[in-house]
């Protein structure tokens, strides 16, 4: 679940103090998400989320993704937007932690992926991308392949434990991956985990994106393998490439891939996959016994990073 | 979190058409609640919880509950209320469980109790005793005084894992509190369960009850001896006795306790301390790695049994 930090009901009744928002109606914590804490508040005016940013996230950071989120929605976006109390600030502190009230968002994600949801993500993210062009300020991504070798280099005395062999399979995917590391190709702010718990449909059409709290300056095509990797394969592991090649044809009705960037698509998603697989490797070889959140299973980056090996070139996924 | 059953959008749509509700705006997991999947779901028509039944619950089962909470309903309690279908049916089916809608409660569940939440506690559980009454249909309590031994059993092979000595700890306490465990005293319909967060205030009032999947036929005054172990202690474990004071006077002007109710009050608070740790050591023992709720402390009861193990009499909690 997402809920870390508890929220006492004094603590809250004088945070919205701060806001024009009313008083407390519900207030439930949400299940769905891993990094931060994430509570339903309904006020007598209406429906928000809570958020208290936990550990991972660096507080210094807090306003570029809220300002990257209010940037988007003047830009056609619709993802939640910060609320801003009384004194004109939306970043706020609750029981210890940076805190914020956005927009609540309707929507329902899709817990089962269809080839139809996949033309409206590609088409989302294009738009996401080309809306992002003009915010100004960057923000480097801290989880892009510099940071693999240190990141593999964390579990590395333990990494045999999940499969024997897997270190060795690991050192010499990142070498392989990081050798053939593109450079040049288009940048921009891109989401970085636009799994499907982070979109949102309702009636058929595709109503919103959240969680910005990984979106980086970065390859924008390494977006898209992202997006590859969290929304085309079958619950055995088996590539669907109808559902990619909805995802890469409306992206490119939106914003026409290089021909650079297409023939770059199986090493971004190469990469991709083995930035999931590092960081849930990790969580899985550190997480406490009294950990909130079971780790995901590194095993399943593990087949998707297997997979995109084998991929000669963009054909494999569909173009 | 308590989402331990995914349902996906399509099957969620098909279940709906069951019910005159409309169709879904919003769909999240609940974090709170350990025993059931539960999820908060919008629709044009309203707010509702869907609940998914786990595997601890007995299906059989369900009518009971649901049928006392609308029996308590038509007597004044504050309680979810089970939505029927189009074909008058409340009990239903969902990606293979059973499932029920219910009515969603405004209000907001205490994180941290004062003394000012326990009077309107102990009015609203005489006041639930006395509406239950007349509900004729009986179940008797799976985790009463005569389930301690065979649970204990269960968990006796690695208690001491826990702490050394706790096996023949409360091997004897078991011994004693059973041996002294008072019959005659009132009985009916008991929540059994009703802990900070099955409870909701707004505006400070008490606004609603909820949980009632572990409700039995049981003494009444054990009910309140759950009360007193989830309510009543600090941080540090020490008894707060100007709450438990304040929670038996409110339950004693709404239904007056009984000389022999009040004289048994140490060894049913005994009881239900060792009842919820005996429950909690189990599900600590035997977690598997990949739990998605991580198991309650079982020492957090011991402290407590600890303490009521010393109370002479009814005096010790305010009396």
């Amino acid at each position: 679940m997402a809920v870390y930090t508890e929220v006492t009901d004094e603590g809250l009744a004088a945070f919205l103090c701060g806001y024009g928002l009313g008083t407390t109606v519900a207030f439930r914590g949400i299940a769905e998400g891993v990094e931060n804490s994430n509570y339903q508040l309904r006020t007598t005016t209406g429906d928000y989320i809570l958020t208290l940013y936990e550990k991972r996230v660096d507080p210094a950071e807090l306003p570029w993704f809220l300002g990257l989120m209010e940037h988007l929605a003047t830009r056609g976006i619709t993802c939640p937007q910060p609320v801003r109390g009384r004194d004109g600030e939306a970043l706020r502190s609750l029981a210890g932690r940076p805190a914020c009230i956005t927009t609540f968002l309707p929507g329902v994600w899709p817990r089962r992926v269809r080839p139809e949801h996949c033309g409206p993500l590609g088409e989302a993210l294009a738009a996401l991308h080309r809306a992002g062009a003009d915010y100004a300020p960057c923000r480097p991504n801290a989880l892009g392949p510099q940071s693999w070798a240190p990141l593999l280099a964390r579990s590395a005395g333990r990494v045999d434990e999940i499969q024997a062999g897997l270190g060795a399979e690991l050192s010499a995917a990142l070498d392989r991956i990081v050798g053939a590391w593109p450079g040049g190709l288009p940048r921009g702010h891109i989401h970085a985990d636009l799994f499907p718990d982070n979109v949102f449909f309702l009636d058929g059409r595709l109503s919103g994106l959240i969680d910005f709290y990984f979106a980086a300056t970065d390859v924008l095509a390494y977006d898209l393998a992202v997006c590859l990797n969290a929304w085309c394969f079958e619950p055995d592991y088996a590539f669907n490439v109808t559902r990619a090649r909805a995802m890469l044809a409306a992206y490119d009705r939106v914003r026409p891939l290089a021909a650079a960037e297409r023939a770059a698509l199986p090493v971004l998603c190469q990469g991709a996959a083995l930035r999931f697989l590092l960081t849930r490797l990790y969580d899985w070889l550190h997480a406490s016994p009294g950990a909130l959140v079971t780790p995901k299973d590194p095993v399943d980056c593990l087949r998707r990073l297997r997979f995109h090996l084998t991929a000669q070139d963009e054909h494999a996924y569909g173009l």
